[in-house]
């Protein structure tokens, strides 16, 4: 069987591309509720006070480093450390405890450089909370080029992010796949900038109904599925 | 036996006080610098290494958040997020496994509550840090008021730090005890603002050769022996 396409490396998005980012981010504010209601927060539903710090959220952006502080101000107490910091501590706790890879990340991680694959990170957000993820997840040393958005003044989907990675990692764009959730930011940044998009179906996405350029040349429902667009049978 | 003084208030810092401060420092920081040296700071011994660092500490102060940044400098490095964040994340994660109160702490706090002592803390700080501590040393509800300097815009040794403590508790500086380690801060600060300071001996300090107003007017090896101080034998 003759291999189609030459890849010779392999970029990522990291955010509910390598983790469930979704899932323990909901899971880490419902904890953090909970200890604030217990240090005094005066709300008794936590799916209530859940709501109302996912507007604040929704508002204010998920690097906002207040949002504790504006959901007492929106119940209306005046600033407490006490409750804010039982929030904040609950919070990092509780990703701490779950944050882990998706199950088929690190051995399709190792399958790919067994094939020669060069690795890499395309990540927006502030390199700090970027490296610390990769780090807690374990896969660190797996990569060949890490690239968040901060390091380098670009961000998805603006090409410039995608180009110093693979300049870094001395590949062509049309020899490089890059996998990611987010068709505005992973899939129209990797289709404007020549990469092979690869764009991971999450639950009632409609792929189908987005604009061209917003849609992968490969849907994938998992990362180990990378493998069989690598080789296909 | 006359009960010789009617203490109505007691009042700690928290740092080497409540707990073991400076050990988990020097273990979280001895963590980072092995955990950089895996990622590749270039540096052999992790003693040298934390030698290098607390020069940086000691230049930078202990709340300044770039001490990894420099250190890479000092050691000729180009900025790389991977080696400041490896150290950043075993930093925490040391004092997360380790910050625990001194085997007394809890104990005595019962046994002053019992007494009917209000209870209180006079930090100098960040506001965060010094309530995650609390939190995480699970003392944050035990106590009545708790000031740190950030909040109140006035540190120790200055009166006013104190006055914001003994005015919300509502009781008479010279009914409130303040306990802590430090002559130049906790002892001076509680004896200016017409406390009854009670240091905390460390290994190897001379209280006796400090000026008079950092000699506290008691000294304690533990903080249980409060007990003995409110009802002296």
């Amino acid at each position: 069987m003759k291999r189609q396409r030459e890849i010779k490396a392999v970029l990522f998005d990291i955010d509910d591309t390598l983790f469930d980012s979704t899932t323990l981010s909901k899971m880490a504010r419902m904890n953090a509720i909970k200890a604030m209601i217990e240090c005094g927060l005066p709300i008794r539903s936590v799916q209530k006070g859940h709501s109302l710090l996912m507007k604040i959220v929704e508002k204010y952006g998920s690097n906002y480093d207040k949002h504790f502080d504006r959901l007492l101000e929106t119940l209306g107490c005046c600033k407490d450390p006490k409750i804010i910091v039982a929030g904040i501590v609950a919070y990092h706790d509780t990703k701490l405890a779950y944050i882990k890879p998706n199950s088929d990340v690190i051995p399709t991680l190792i399958a790919l450089r067994d094939k020669g694959c060069k690795l890499g990170i395309v990540s927006n957000g502030r390199s700090v909370k970027q490296w610390e993820k990769l780090i807690r997840l374990g896969l660190h040393h797996f990569f060949d080029v890490v690239i968040v958005s901060e390091d380098v003044g670009s961000e998805k989907p603006q090409s410039k992010i995608f180009r110093v990675a693979t300049e870094k990692l001395e590949v062509k764009p049309k020899e490089t796949i890059y996998a990611g959730d987010d068709p505005e930011t992973d899939v129209l940044g990797a289709n404007n900038a020549g990469l092979i998009s690869v764009g991971l179906i999450k639950q009632k996405r409609k792929w189908s109904t987005l604009n061209k350029d917003k849609q992968p040349k490969f849907t994938i429902k998992t990362v180990s599925e990378l493998l069989s667009i690598l080789e296909p049978t």
